[in-house]
């Protein structure tokens, strides 16, 4: 694969390899010596001599045989010639640990440039700059190339991290909660490798079960997009949402970009590849560790068996919370169970095989729910009692996660040096064990919003073949010639024709006269808008008068429009006054390397007030344009409430999606808001639009 | 004090003392005496002999000397004599771990009240039944009078819970992160001695400096909340929510009973006494932890130091999230900084002194935001790198803590065998250390939530002195002895007119005529109601005429009116048509033991469609009042959107403290829905009340 000689190498290179301890150049080598790195290691020094008892080179260029990876570790300013003399050498990837590069300015980011410029020329892959590394545990490998800290058992969970700090929290608390890590990845500044890339690389690897990844902004969404949906169909995809509230607090307008927050797009990408999504590094590794060792449940009907009542409580709270169901359990399961426990004890779910409960008891009630095909999940509650053979419980538990099909997940509450060997024979078989109940129901949680993510259909967007797209790009063009930044009123309303989008009935006039002619047309009531490109809030203003009864009030309405706003040479929009419906917004805004985000709401003091909006990204297929409905608190408004007949919701998803059409066929929109839209009972009709380029 | 005997006994007995291992009377005799129980023990067994190496009596009566705790684990049916002969010995507290009482139905709830009545008469203190026990660390007492694993240190958090299961979860997390505990309790069935008693103890316990508290239900509630109220103000109380999902599916309707979920009245308590609420075992152990070891906060205003970025970050998020603010720091402190920091340093909040950072940066760094007014509370966000003194920066944490007025919360991220030196220097000063930022910031967080409660003004609820406080007394008397459990229309708002809340000019009548003559005084247009007992959804069946113009009309449509209900032998209400004004409500449901609970919210869809409401438990302050208005999401449409004016909050203020008052003084009203008050810029009128009693 094409990441092999970087993650996988066959020799390392340490340019820049020191004997003083506290350097960088002297750790990477350390930690390749301890770690046991079953290839050779070359320290390069200008100075030469042994290092750790290993012959340094004076050059790059000098070291024996072919090297796969070479880290970087001298002045930055150095680093241009030396990334030249590796890609000589024919050194596969470089490892270029050296900070001051785009993270000091201007200077650094001409340094950063000059080798993507190398990588591109000479085919020589950079990791970096300023950056750790990587690892790799594989015991054919065991490729220590970073300068940290933690030392991982080989296992299954890998992770990339943009953030070397955080990347190594996450590394060092899964190994210190005793779980093996495949490999390990922190790019830094990331000017060539990718953590897209690496995640492809890691889709393809068969000993990864679980990617873990930290991101904190992406430089190419579309692309960290489209590998993650390919990727999280195969294998879990963890990752943390950071950076939440640096722009919560901004004041917040009610035009769809001001509606969106500093992180909606990340979370927006998170929800449409199907990655599990964290807010919490702590519940993150948890969860990685449930993954890595448990099947993904089937559904998100749990069976939960517990020996005391105190904690089953909060995990079913957790649980709930979590989005997954607790279901009575079959009556041939409640027949066995009575037949088998204890006869106080509870045989409902929760069950509750009592605190007196022995091996046989836990056998049975695990059993049982194995056995019940109205259960996904085992949830296991287990305090260990001094009067209890735990030990045979948890031999018992082991031997059915050895015969499961469905994930078991156990929260063991004990006193961890006494209990050492029930903890030890739970944990060995694979059953992941955690100390809170709350921490054990929110990693089986997390597995079960995995497994809904995979039931989502990989639905393709619709293509409606009855738009006019090549008449749109006109009107895109013209406008941009025109150096326009808002399409004219009737233009947008033209465009929105083109994708075959409802509009109410409209005739641009540019006098009293025109008008006349066109209300004449669309038949009275109409309604009268001024339209000039520096009126934004033409409402707000008093650009816009509704319920224009007969001839002589539009010709006064026109003309005192035409004076009022004469200092914007405005042009005049006379529309067909459209039937009282529910008022909604379909907006939109462009994302910088992503396409755009569309957003959907209700109008009026529903966007204002309650901010009650949902968002999705480019291209909308229709399950999504559907699910920005359904997750409205306001929803209920739609369906109908009250005896109020609800709206033509089939007629919403379309628009939506044939927004979405056309924002995807015209990168150029920058962003639009159709506000409102009204919705009736059958239909809906855009009744104001407003497109920026 | 009170309980100083169960929670400081100077001799322990066990009766149904055993020397099989695997038994409760042989555990807790184990425990004594392993835990260096400074006091005699005395076993008691009929068979006599000896147990552990202590002489076992065949009876609690033949024990030498007194003895002040008394453990009882013998058959159920047995306990109520063997508690007699303990009250006969002079015993103070019997521990009564032996189950079977009130949890196995019936017969075990008459064994549970005999327990109780020879307590009363007696005055023996019965801890239990159906119980774990106590436990004291004081190392004059050191009392493990429970038959549980954990083996605590000396400290100052005392844990009592009402589930042993969780309080074993809770006392053996904070023992395993290395903190100390100063109490344990958990008194299981809970049939004397009360959570609210041991609450007040601890209250008075100088050594206990933060009180854990678990509890899944309320036997007396009001004497919870008061004792609570009491304590918060002295020391932190930190408790757990739980059983949140159980009814939290319950189909709601419009009422203030339904809209209440499960668990709302406990969440209620916590809020108005002052306790430091939490929905995570973890979260609330680790904060347990810093409240013992800090200060608390005197504001929100927090000042961060990191030495790597991306941690930084992540904590930002979670400080931010509960609530606390990171101010940019004083241009003095910015100047000093800039002085003594690395030049590539970040001066502004978040203070990066980067990875190199060495013990005179933090010094510099943490010296600088104690001096800093403007800051709060620090928090360090500390990655241990290998070429950094990380032991020298630790003593100057651990230096400056010393000096501290200020929390000072940490997070050190680290792998803890390599710096175990540098960790333990940090925690044996005092300043606890997390492994994750999130979970620093959510105990630093918490420490600024309970600052916040301290400020709250210990504020009397208003009691209005014009009220008529006797002729509402005669209105529900009247009721209750015509067994009405809804009253009459007038009388609903009769028991308003009493309390002074404003309503709607209304007056009965029997028939057209009657009504005729009524509206003459009051005033055309007028509303007319049925009102029946029978007639629950009036509006819905068509019992409501809204603005009837004239005489003519009137009369047509009392007519109609009292034929379509004639079964129901309606009378009449001819009422005021008040001016159109935002419709809001305020409901109250009685809670069994507690009070009252008063709901206020947005009427029709906000109530019905968004269950925006707010609720607080009686009496209701005028703090709290403003608090339940300024909490809704709706809030906004009060105070005016869109160019509308907003209501008068002062009158919605007064309102809701007026219902508090009558319904502290009328604690037969079982429910009450003032639908809709109507809120105008200037005042607010009751358009609609329905009393239950």
């Amino acid at each position: 694969m094409a990441l092999d000689a970087l993650l996988s190498p066959r020799a390392v290179a340490v340019i820049g390899a020191s004997s003083r301890e506290l350097t960088i150049g002297y750790r990477i080598i350390q930690n390749l010596l301890d770690f046991g790195y079953t290839g050779p290691i070359y320290p390069v020094n200008p100075k030469g001599g042994e290092i750790r008892g290993l012959k340094a080179y004076p050059s790059i260029l000098e070291t024996p045989d072919p090297v796969d990876v070479a880290h970087i570790v001298i002045k930055n300013t150095l680093v241009p010639v030396c990334l030249e003399d590796c890609a000589k050498k024919g050194v596969k990837a470089a490892i270029v640990n050296t900070a001051g590069f785009r993270e000091i300015g201007p200077q650094g980011v001409a340094l950063e440039e000059q080798l993507v410029a190398i990588a591109k020329e000479t085919g020589i892959r950079v990791f970096g700059p300023n950056c750790q590394g990587i690892i790799n545990t594989d015991p054919a490998v065991r490729a220590y190339c970073n300068f940290t800290f933690t030392r991982p058992t080989p296992g299954h969970i890998s992770i990339v991290a943009q953030s070397g700090g955080v990347g190594e929290v996450i590394h060092q608390r899964i190994t210190e909660l005793g779980v093996g890590v495949r490999q390990y990845a922190s790019n830094g500044n990331a000017c060539d490798v990718s953590i897209p890339e690496i995640i492809e690389h890691w889709g393809q690897d068969e000993q990864t079960k679980v990617i873990v990844v930290h991101i904190e902004s992406l430089p190419d969404p579309r692309a960290f997009l489209e590998v993650a949906t390919r990727v999280a169909r195969r294998k879990p995809i963890l990752a943390m949402k950071v950076g939440r509230t640096a722009e919560g607090a901004k004041a917040v307008s009610s035009h769809t970009g001001g509606l969106m927050k500093q992180d909606t797009a990340i979370e927006l990408i998170f929800e449409k590849t199907g990655i599990v999504a964290f807010r919490n590094i702590e519940e993150l590794c948890q969860s990685a560790i449930g993954f890595a060792s448990q099947p993904v449940p089937a559904g998100n009907r749990v069976g939960m068996i517990a020996n005391t009542g105190g904690p089953a409580i909060i995990a079913t709270d957790e649980l709930i919370e979590g989005g997954m169901v607790m279901p009575p359990l079959s009556e041939r399961t409640e027949a066995l169970l009575r037949e088998k426990l204890y006869p106080e004890a509870s045989v409902n779910n929760p069950i509750d095989v009592l605190a007196t409960a022995g091996p046989q008891h836990f056998a049975a009630a695990i059993n049982a729910l194995l056995d019940d095909d109205g259960i996904d999940a085992i949830f296991l509650n287990f305090v260990t009692p001094f009067f209890v053979d735990t030990l045979g419980v948890a031999r018992e538990i082991a031997d059915a996660n050895r015969r499961s099909h469905k994930p078991i997940v156990a929260t063991v509450m004990t006193e961890k040096k006494g209990w050492a060997e029930t903890l030890a024979v739970i944990r060995d078989s694979g059953v992941p064990t955690y100390d809170m109940p709350e921490t054990g129901a929110k990693v089986l949680a997390s597995m079960a919003r995995y497994a809904a993510l995979l039931k989502r259909p990989a639905e393709r967007p619709a293509s409606f073949s009855d738009v006019d797209a090549s008449r749109a790009r006109l009107i895109i063009t013209a406008a941009r010639q025109a150096s326009r930044a808002r399409l004219a009123a009737d233009k947008g309303f033209e465009l929105l024709t083109c994708y075959g989008i409802p509009v109410a009935q409209y005739t641009s006039a540019n006098n009293a006269e025109e008008c006349l002619a066109a209300a004449a047309e669309i038949g009275y009531p109409v309604v009268l808008k001024v339209d000039a490109e520096t009126v934004v809030h033409k409402t707000e203003s008093g650009g816009v008068v509704l319920g224009i009864g007969d001839r002589d009030a539009l010709r006064e309405q026109a003309e005192q429009l035409a004076a009022r706003f004469a200092d914007a040479s405005p042009r005049l929009l006379v529309q067909e006054q459209v039937p009282e419906g529910r008022e909604v917004i379909v907006g939109a805004k462009a994302v910088e390397g992503l396409g755009h985000v569309v957003m959907f709401g209700l109008g009026g003091i529903y966007v204002e007030v309650l901010k009650d909006v949902s968002f999705k990204i480019t291209p909308v297929t229709e399950r999504e344009a559907q699910e920005m409905i359904e997750s409205l608190q306001t929803y209920p408004l739609l369906t109908g409430v009250r005896g109020q007949a609800g709206v033509d919701l089939e007629a919403l998803i379309e628009v939506i999606q044939r927004v979405s059409q056309m924002l995807v066929d015209n990168a150029e929109i920058r962003e639009l808001d159709i506000n409102p839209l009204f919705a009736f009972q059958n239909g809906a009709k855009a009744a104001d639009v407003r497109v920026m380029i």
